[in-house]
């Protein structure tokens, strides 16, 4: 005998771009949505009953509606709204996860001047937002970062590991540490303002990267988490996962040449992988 | 304040490939092997400690080395190995997870003789394992496929879901029903059998897709899932994450024509996702 | 002053899939189109004037259209039918590029018994042709697969090479050698039967892969190209573009461990980059 | 009888880092390298005779020999170095091609302020190189940016283009324009300033990408090849490939709303594509 476990279904990838005007300057945002729905939809998988089926489809057209009448300037903002809209219009939901990933695009800068109406994208990285409530409960909004891709070139060091019979990695006092970094933060209470909070989570993880004096990845990651704790009083927890994209020192010893940490051979696999969640 | 919640590190994207000969037939296999280690790091996070990191570095070197000794001939036994050594050797070491997915590599046939040393990548899925073990627990093995890439022509309907004001979509009785699926099952306890208890509940999961009269995705998933239960006892639970991969009938009205389930426009995104866990 | 140069323009990504009925059995095609004119339209490059501009939007609109009322039972015979229909009501374009790409969609064989209407995805290789047609040419017909995932595990040495004072590669008399082949060939003349031509091209390329005993890829790379030209005489000529998609030797020298081309260590970059063409 | 036509090898995707330090300030480069040679190499494709081969794993090598020695600070002057010395260490080389692509990494920003040794990745565009040169002949240096991604939320217009019976595009005033471009100009003779004329270029290509009334990516394209050489009188030639990456205004007309150019629907295929060379 099977019975159904656990399931959800929704929709993925809806993708909307929003131009929004003021005066001769225009804001320009790019979102990949998804939506996904708990609920009283067993009887579509068990009994072929799709009675209480809200087609993805429909979902999709949500999306494309909700966005031209919203007022949110956020995606944590846009996934409340087209969450609560799906839970007051469908009683038989009763719980409702909005994911809304952001591209990078940024005012095109000309001597330092910011063109008004054109973008360039400025980066790999993916502004994340995970919102989730269940019908009686309150909105759970995980805000991040995707593939945030950065490298410092000094100040970073890895010594004092473990050595085995398998051990040929050699102590490094001088190295370069790079990420391409997804990191996650959860509020306690919905905020006044996303935009200034994620700001500031942002900067408060940047500046620690940057200066940090990095013993390993595990030392520079607590340190970044819990500077964001320290600068963002709203966060209650922030989950960090960061791939160690290793630069290696290149051996130029077999040609007679030195390398006083100048040339390095990037590499994608294998890639070290630390992920912690810091907590107040 | 600011502590450590959890926390795990590892190596990802660790590729190995190996030949095993049997007289003039050779056997072929490349695997990439992610290794996840829990358990007393914390002094590396909170401390910059390194005493007790057994560097990423050294788990790409075991798995080469582990490779070589290995009498494995599944990718759950090679992760049952690999992890059992890690644990084996280091005793501050609580727990791991061990993830290897294998390439769709097929011997090459030719008059559909096989060729006994050429092969041919047989498709984009690959068969994956997740085994997890902590230091005084059994393994949990969990052996799967990801990107299961197929679809059917007939045999799949979609109607009598919910209407409403943002209701576009039109019934259909007969569409194409694609998808790129990523399944996975839990044994009940370890297998005698790896490779053919996978062969049993791919041929399930394949045979259910094929024969099925489809009245949803979530009503094609269900019986997939309880399908490969009845054929496989050993299991006992399998999750299928089944995106809709949607081919929409192209409208051709604008240029008279019709279009008899003709001509289809495929489409990545945005797509529907279902996902549920089967269970006994 | 600045001129206009060589220019073409046109719809890139046209995506369809073709259900072919015959009794109970189906046919499932998906085809990637795009389609490059060349012609007088250098008044909208250099005069904003758009009056010559065929929309590529029309472009997309027309391969729909054309898809369902053509007979074109391969990709060569539909871009061969879409080219002559641009030009055909296009008086000012004066040329035509037709390409076309087939995914490797395979009929679901469940104990080696053809499922009638369940397709697989058979690798990711991809069939190709590419059309060419000046209004007062003939078409020439350029066919070809690309990304074909082949590899053997014997059979190839590469031995003899120039050794200089930056060699570090060791001579190898039996080493794995794979790649993901590109490869494309051009038809003398129209062909009156691309699919069973296509079905000797790449059988002999394949024969030849698995049997020869390579000195190199150029070596390898030569002898597909002879016989796949010996076997098809509507061939003129053949190019050939072979990554050297390298498994390099597990080193486990270090841990005490030989090993004799047991265990080997796939890499993506850097990889060699052989190509040539092979003409009668 | 078969016969070797065009050919050539060599090895790619070669990455090196660098770092080059001025004081506590340091530059960071990354670079990915392609080299592919041509010359008397017949021997090892039609005779199995490797005496000729320069092996690609030598390349490699020399393409990290030579960073420790080079004082290039662009690609351009990399890619001449490195060709040169192919050139002049292997006599039976009768040319070289080099390309060089470096990725967008930025120094980080924090508060305006430059970090010295902290760097993240600016966007998805790579600066590129192509440079070839036979023995006897000079350096052509092709230097370009690929995957520059950029877009226009207005001063762009579509309209007076042909109507015929496949038309259902209809012609817009307002609309955005988006691409990722790919761009190449050629140097009509070594230049003595790189960096700075890549500066030029790219600046000319924004700035009328940004100010320019388009009314067809046709129209645009040709206007930012023309500023470019306007602006730089040491470049002969530019191409401009771009691709029209379509944000569809969403249709909301069946949920009883209008859209004024405020919400739309991004898509990455179909596409169009217009490309053109632009020449003094």
């Amino acid at each position: 005998m099977a019975r159904l476990g656990e399931y959800q279904y929704g929709k993925s990838r809806v993708r909307i771009s929003r131009v929004t005007r003021q005066g001769s300057r225009h804001e320009f945002q790019e979102w990949t949505v998804r939506v996904l729905l708990q609920g009283e939809f067993e009887a579509s998988f068990t009994l072929a009953d799709n009675t209480s089926i809200l087609p993805t489809d429909t979902m999709k057209n949500t999306v494309y509606s909700l966005a031209r009448e919203s007022h949110a300037s956020t995606i944590e903002e846009f996934a409340i709204e087209l969450g609560d809209y799906l839970l007051r219009n469908h009683a038989h939901i009763s719980g409702v996860t909005i994911e809304v990933a952001e591209r990078a695009w940024e005012p095109l800068l000309l001597d330092g001047k910011r063109e008004e109406t054109t973008f360039k994208l400025g980066g790999p990285e993916l502004q994340t937002v995970r919102a989730e409530r269940s019908r009686d409960g309150q909105w759970r909004v995980t805000s991040g970062v995707d593939q945030l891709t950065i490298l410092k070139t000094t100040k970073s060091a890895f010594t004092g590991y473990i050595q085995d019979r398998l051990t040929t990695l050699k102590p490094a006092t001088d190295r370069i540490l790079g990420t391409c970094a997804s990191i996650c933060w959860e509020y306690s209470a919905p905020s006044s303002d996303y935009a200034q909070a994620r700001a500031r989570v942002l900067d408060a993880l940047l500046r620690e990267f940057a200066a940090h004096q990095s013993k390993s990845v595990q030392h520079t990651l607590f340190d970044m988490g819990k500077s964001a704790l320290a600068a963002v009083p709203e966060i209650v927890r922030i989950k960090l996962s960061m791939p160690n994209l290793h630069h290696l020192l290149a051996d130029l010893t077999p040609f007679g040449q030195d390398n006083p940490n100048h040339i390095f051979i990037p590499i994608d696999e294998p890639h070290g992988h630390i992920e912690a969640t810091i907590e107040r």
